[in-house]
């Protein structure tokens, strides 16, 4: 393989934690890489905010700029590690213009606005590659974008924030509440100072309308993914879902669906606290790590394993890409663009089939079961399980549905609140993967 | 996305279990391929070695031909799918002289002849893909060829043979003797009448090898690839690896490794059962599913899950492939060539250093544990944990090293056989992933 020719230009587009290492990998692995793209790669730049700033001794400070733009314009290749939406979208879409090759771990922006970008990528026929944006080392954005590409998804559910799956793991061990728990995951630096883009699902709900919108080749509004997260979770929930062969997991969830009140097929997208059954492979998915399990039509079942976060891993995804339009440059084409072709529309989250599992304070008295399943069969949710653990004056009730409409449920919650001898619903929950 | 361009004409070799399947998905996906490709794919034909086979009825008979050559003249994509080395190599070198991509699940030629087919594809400058060659379904050849191209791979630790880890499952949920498991396997259709390329780790030597040459980028000659399969394994020792804490698992191993007799930086590839650490994700990869771990520099550790056999997950890997390779058609270049870049050694066998447990049957008396412990100190092994069980007359020791070298326990297992006191060494394992 000749690496004769003019080295391939790269800027980077933003110097935090990811950056720098991806500058540091690109001097370190210089002969590696030019042997894997058949041609040299030259960092001409790293665009920043203030030239001022503090960094790592690895970060060379003649490639600072501040001027991005033309930094841009003498770039075949644009790496954007700014995050948020501007002025990164202003920059991705001058890179694609000038006829760059884009690749980016900009989840926020992906969600937000992604199918603006991919089809000026398409228009300018240059690459916009972002496997470090969703579950970062984790290769699944190539696995639904190539390998699966002749195969048919039906769902996706993923792990795809460490931070969340970090907590509830804690929780779970050690029985500690929630709040202890993220505490204890600010001290290590795997929680923000505020946690909420985290712990209230945002951060995992941008993830999903990226991953649905790759799985299933339609455009997933981030308005339209339903989010819950793991705020109102308890020590208790946590607990009980361990009694119950479970463990308690962030969810987020993108799967072909049919709204049986409309007859409409489409794919529904969410992110939830899901009860995923101990032998089931998202079970054993621990600490910061992210998972990504696929099922699809042929291949059957995927599972995807890895490190979601932290410099080096985010890193290692963005140069995996980096050779990957680079060796489109020297060998002339470019990877598949996103397309959304499939136009199939996204269900209201209440449209979702699963199976549910209840718990209720009711009154310990004999006849009471009696009466909670008879509102669950008023509206037509059949009993799965049921497990009563006797407390003080009251008992705990776990009922477990088998796979029904979450309307179906909300309705049977409804009715269960007004009957006498349920003092208290405590927790509604999904089982995913059973 | 135009779809107006003339049909891509694709030819499959081969019409067994897997090649049905492709069959059946290239017809029934037809609008979502055009969709995804570009291009139509048109089936032009199906090479069998003869016409009066019993076939699915999926299969069209007017596509069947027994003149594979001629079908391959007329086509730009071949699939090949009927396995062993001849006339497949043949057939591979015709289809790639011709111009045309080619798609293959073949492993033992790849195994055996990987190289030149590479090589001469390269020259071409055509595709030659083989995902479903490794572990079927799961999409570990394009994980390694493009999402950690920017990265350094230390490790490679594969269950890419399904047969073996359903029967030492089998053995270790049932307590089964090998043979009775293996029955079981056949009865199931996970085992070949004859077993013995599963059972004797051929298959999986044939996957290491593959895997090792894209990892580092090397050439991996299959004679040079370390082979032990199951076939000495009894249900003892897999009851001790449960009370080790460990699962015993047929293992793929390709590593960066230094012979320290010889200072050479080098790999090290090879196939044995090891004992894996039961909270190790893989030793949860259960039933005739495959896994393969990663560890690489900047990305850590990385698992991918999924079915290694069976016809349409591979089928999925086929058509996987089949879109990678008709969208370089459509757009132009080809995807990344084969590469021995580094051109590594492969080390020695015995060069390699790990964990290893040794079990051995001793005289029950004092003592006995410090004339062991001596001999493993003598040759340089130091010792990490031993465990005693009284049985009748002798006892049984358990004894886990620190990391050592391959050598100096081979050397020490010798002197311990000459030792009075010790009745048998009954097992020598390796420990993987501690």
């Amino acid at each position: 393989m000749s690496t004769s020719r003019a080295p391939l230009r790269v800027a980077l587009l933003g110097c935090g934690v990811v950056g720098t290492q991806v500058a540091r990998l690109i001097h370190e692995q210089s002969g590696d890489l030019a042997a894997r793209i058949g041609a040299p790669v030259e960092l001409v730049g790293i665009a920043v905010r203030s030239l001022h700033a503090e960094r790592d001794p690895l970060v060379d400070p003649a490639l600072l700029t501040t001027d991005a733009r033309a930094l841009i314009d003498r770039a075949d290749i644009v790496i954007e590690l700014m995050g948020g939406i501007e002025p990164a979208r202003e920059l991705i879409l001058r890179a694609v213009t000038h006829g760059s090759a884009v690749v980016t771990a900009n989840k926020a922006l992906l969600a937000e606005d992604g199918p603006a970008l991919y089809t000026a990528a398409a228009a300018a026929g240059v690459d916009l590659y972002y496997e470090a944006a969703v579950a970062g080392a984790v290769p699944v954005v190539r696995a639904l974008r190539e390998s699966l590409a002749g195969d048919r998804v039906r769902r996706v559910l993923g792990i795809v924030n460490g931070t969340t799956n970090y907590v509830l793991d804690r929780m779970a061990a050690e029985g500690l509440d929630l709040d202890r728990a993220v505490k204890e995951a600010q001290t290590l630096g795997y929680a923000e100072a505020d946690p909420s883009a985290d712990v209230d699902g945002y951060d995992a709900a941008a993830k999903a309308a990226i991953l649905a919108a790759l799985a299933f080749h339609t455009r997933v509004p981030l308005a339209a993914v339903g989010r819950e997260g793991i705020g109102a979770l308890t020590s208790d929930d946590v607990a009980w879902a361990g009694r119950t062969g479970h463990v308690l997991k962030l969810l987020a969830v993108a799967e072909r669906a049919r709204d049986e009140s409309t007859g409409i097929e489409g794919v529904l997208v969410g992110v939830h606290p899901a009860l995923v059954p101990e032998q089931h492979p998202l079970a054993r998915v621990g600490g910061s790590f992210n998972a990504v399990f696929v099922e699809s039509e042929a291949a059957g079942e995927l599972m995807f394993l890895g490190r979601g976060a932290g410099g080096t891993p985010t890193a290692s995804a963005v140069l995996g890409d980096l050779v990957s339009v680079a060796r489109h440059r020297v060998r002339g084409g470019h990877g598949p663009s996103e397309s959304s072709y499939a136009g199939l529309p996204v269900l209201p989250a209440d449209a979702a089939r699963a199976q549910f599992q209840v718990r209720m304070d009711v009154a310990d008295r004999p006849g009471v079961l009696a009466q909670v399943a008879a509102v669950f069969a008023e509206h037509g949710v059949s009993i799965e399980a049921v497990r009563q653990a006797p407390a003080r004056e009251t008992a705990h009730l776990v009922v477990t549905s088998h796979v029904t409409s979450q309307r179906a449920v909300r309705a049977t919650v409804d009715a269960l609140a007004r009957l006498t001898v349920v003092h208290r619903v405590v927790s509604v929950l999904r089982v995913e993967g059973a």
